[in-house]
């Protein structure tokens, strides 16, 4: 296991510290040591945005905390839910009395400790609302999406929802948004390599060189099919016959495309796939509103890429466009 | 070799490509296939801003193309310095009239090919001065500077130099500012594993799992000293007891630490070893600037890290707080 880590329990202590240290312009620590918030936060008179999931996908979570997007985050160890109570402390440094909406991703661990934290919430008369990202097409069929997982739709989830929040407006729209979101966008993930916890000292699945497995998660779950490892240009068109048909997206949809790479693949390559990528969406006439391509969404030392398509109208073009400030999402205006 | 590409001879070409097409709002190519610049590009009335070197380390070279940044970029192959013609191309493309700074780091190859661009240029009519960057301390002794090579200190001598390009500031200044920031400036890298020339298919060297190598180069290019792996602690603590007395940085200067990954290593270990070195530095009274942390400057998909540290002045702190957009460095103001 070639890491830089100190004692293999104390990863995520020791990079939550580092994290507050480098990025102290936007974000800091809270009393929980697994909750961290952006600096602003709560900010007055705005909804509260939060999220919280498991470590080693970096931006995510925290990575996405900062103007415009994300006001706390409940921090699991690595691949494991955050607990009820650090999900609890979360809204209660995101909520400036105006509630707030959860927007999270569809795991057991989550889904049951966003729950015990929303009834804590209830208790403390914090309004909590939430958005349960279930984008990743192959992780279940079309007729069963809430046993779907979320992947890195949620970036798109958080930064459409971030957006309406500093615009001032109310929970249930900030719900609402966040929600048509994550309905309007599709995923899939093409893994070539497993990774490794660092608690666990040895990969928890393979992938053999020479082969990819198609519609891998974010863990390393199993995909639809594992095949020999087939030319950028296959796969590109691979990800995208099986992200296109599900919403479906259609000729003359405007889309936001976002191509991330799991860990260890070079940006490089994500590159050579985004390439495909745009010609095949222009052959079928869907125009790419805006594409992201780098790492949005990774999963440790994974090698492997991630795409996800947001259809758009107006109110979720107008959201992606506003000006964000994070560590892992940055833009300015426009 | 798991990875997203169609031909090993084509990565460079493929990748272009995508990187074009993903960046619009930054980047347009030109009529040299290798040459890729600044929409805005040249900037009227603005000393043009170029640089150049071998591909496969994103967001180096091309990913600091943009707003106060580099107008144009030479690109090699992977791991090859950019042909003298692809200089010549970039520095035609940047120069708006009052000259170009060849901002570039200090290898044979890149050395040769822009010494021969220069030529052709004066024939041209441009007036073109270069900073060589060599903030690479464990590459050669300090009575041989010359003969250092250039890693992670270029982003903030493009940095710095971009900034003052921007302000109007004419070609001497600008060649000033940035020899004054890789002059104050020293790095260090520390691998863990080695990566894979496409072309080439296999490893060109080789860290033995529970190794790493102290003062690797971005190629992989021998570091001084091949040991057990550390600790993230000890890690950061060789980092900085190498670059901090080869300055010397002192008790009371301000300073800008960029800790960037190779390639594989997650960005998580990356804080890891920020949490420790912002430590090390508050004990020797030297106080952080700006930090940042992220992939800047890989190779591949190396696993390792660089620590690079600049010494600040009035002017150094003006210029690095000035906005900047390009894909890999992205800052609002201050």
């Amino acid at each position: 296991m070639q890491r830089f880590i100190n004692k293999a329990d104390e990863v995520v202590e020791d990079m939550l510290k580092g994290f507050v240290r480098a990025h102290k312009d936007l974000v800091v620590a809270t009393d929980d040591s697994r909750v961290i918030k952006y600096k602003e936060a709560p900010v007055e008179n705005k909804v509260g945005v939060v999220t919280g999931g498991g470590s080693g996908h970096k931006p995510a979570f925290v990575g996405y905390l900062g103007k415009n997007m994300v006001d706390a985050v409940a921090v699991g160890e690595i691949f494991s839910s955050p607990t009820a109570m650090a999900f609890f402390n979360a809204f209660k440094e995101a909520d400036s009395g105006r509630g707030v909406a959860c927007l999270y991703g569809n795991y057991a661990g989550d889904n049951m400790n966003v729950k015990m934290a929303i009834e804590m919430a209830e208790a403390d008369g914090i309004e909590v609302k939430t958005v349960v990202a279930n984008d990743d097409v192959p992780s279940a069929p079309k007729d069963k999406l809430e046993d779907r997982r979320g992947v890195a739709g949620e970036v798109l989830m958080w930064k459409i929802g971030g957006a309406m929040a500093a615009k001032g407006a109310d929970l249930d729209d900030v719900i609402r948004v966040s929600q048509k979101a994550i309905d309007n966008t599709r995923s899939i993930g093409v893994g070539l390599t497993s990774c490794v916890i660092p608690e666990v000292g040895k990969p928890n699945f393979t992938i053999e060189d020479g082969k990819m497995e198609v519609g891998i998660g974010h863990h390393g779950e199993p995909g639809i099919e594992v095949t020999n490892l087939k030319t950028a240009n296959e796969v590109a068109e691979i990800m995208v016959d099986t992200v296109l048909p599900d919403l479906p997206f259609e000729k003359g949809d405007e889309v936001v495309v976002l191509v991330s790479g799991l860990g260890a693949t070079p940006v490089m390559e994500l590159y050579i796939l985004y390439n495909k990528m745009e010609e095949l969406l222009a052959e079928k006439s869907i125009s790419i509103y805006k594409p992201y391509v780098g790492d949005y969404f990774t999963s440790l030392e994974m090698m492997g890429a991630t795409l996800t398509v947001m259809k758009l109208d107006d109110e979720l073009k107008e959201l992606i466009d506003e000006e964000a400030d994070s560590m892992g999402f940055k833009q300015f205006r426009g």
